[in-house]
């Protein structure tokens, strides 16, 4: 790509995620800050608070797929478009605790038609060791008119 | 199954949900409420909140995930034995909004050894008309000794 | 609904299933029969080949899912619009072997604007006992005009 | 990884493919050739042949989940311990016609415990032009005595 194509997608991204974050209570709310951005691609981190953990004593699934879920909106309406979740599934592959501090990177896997795929893996960080806590992937569709940079999707 | 039998699972699984219940930060603090708990089975509520609102004016996707997980978690756990969540899909329907009462309906699908799948569905009443919100279906593990009922699982 | 709309559903279900199934080199070939059609609903049987089995003895986990995916194939195109296969998932719960008779049941979840969900229980038969060995869940996405009974399905 | 251990687990990938392709009549019986293998990896092709096309003119989706299964048995199955398919998700994208020579790659996203996890992309050639066809993840699981030499899992 041009590389004031590649400027301008990167100022897109950084525009939309200013503005969807500004009316995200939800996000906000759970203490999610937003490490980085760019076309297709976002990184979120949240420290997990003792209201978060649930009775076997880790963290509850539904904040880390929240986190996840929170990762993969930034990424896959960084484009542009409104796009909402379809489908996602999440996979767990070890518990989180109290006060850990969870990272969610969500990359672009696919793009077609008015649809995405997005492949987000959450790990944690504690005592200076970073594990994988859940390996996440999202399918999401893009409403409403499509007037994004990629043309007239209409699959 | 015995008359007494089914009492003692009925029970075992109401006691089951209040110890539960009663260590689980994370679904009181969201508002959850046990509706209906039986083995294999677990009915949630919980009303949307201008917290749980995401960019869009709608219910982040993770906080029904969050509803249909402890859901799933009430049902996995019913049996007795100490199950976890391994992976979990979601579809959404149709979007939920701020003060929407979503309901999550968790049914036993499968037990095979230490594995469970569950689907659990979620519907939101407004104006009094109910609809689908989301389709889940969670897959579990038992972990440490499985002493359950269905004996020594291993699988 | 009406009982001359019910028998209209039910012989535009069949007539469909013989048009496809007639145009289906792959079912066919792989021994597939159509054991029941009704709106929403199919039910497909296949007995394991030798050529069916893979390494560990057993059936190729790629002819039960092409089993489950051919009855929701039937199912989400029982309606008269040209339905496809977007997102499918799997759990196999336990093997089959050679000359076990394989039994998928597919039935209708939800329909949402173009999308539907379908649920598909495979089960084998043998000595007598029937056994579960897999949980399909299909989603599917009519294509092209969408002049099916629904209306103007666009989401 | 020191260069021996390296070599070692090369040899052993691909000693392991050879004994899994010689017994399975399913992966031989579709056509499918072995392009590469190492250890968590693997690349199997196809031919779209008549046998495999559906009602709609295109390939079965059975198959293409085959190769792409088949491509995630040999790769979880590189290790030397016996691993089988426990659940798999796939994301049609595109159709394949006859003749279109179907790509499946295995690659390796997680080992924990007896558990793995594991992306296969499936791309087909026509005229030149190379396109993704299907997205799939499966999830795998060590059986038996995991006498692999990740040590003793048992998750």
């Amino acid at each position: 790509m041009h590389e004031t194509l590649i400027i301008a997608a990167q100022q897109r991204a950084e525009a939309r995620a200013a503005r969807m974050l500004a009316a995200d209570a939800a996000t906000i709310g759970l203490g999610m800050r937003v490490q980085a951005i760019a076309p297709g691609a976002a990184t979120l981190c949240m420290t997990i608070t003792g209201a978060m953990v649930n009775g076997h004593g880790t963290c509850h699934g539904g904040f880390i797929f929240a986190l996840a879920d929170s990762a993969f909106a930034f990424a896959c309406n960084s484009h542009g478009a409104d796009a909402v979740a379809a489908h996602c599934a999440i996979t767990y592959l070890a518990p989180a605790r109290m006060g850990d501090v969870l990272e969610a990177r969500a990359t672009e896997l696919e793009r077609f038609g008015r649809n995405g795929m997005y492949d987000v893996v959450v790990t944690a960080e504690a005592q200076g060791v970073r594990r994988t806590i859940a390996q996440f992937r999202g399918h999401s569709r893009v409403i409403g008119a499509a007037q994004d940079e990629a043309g007239g999707a209409s699959a």
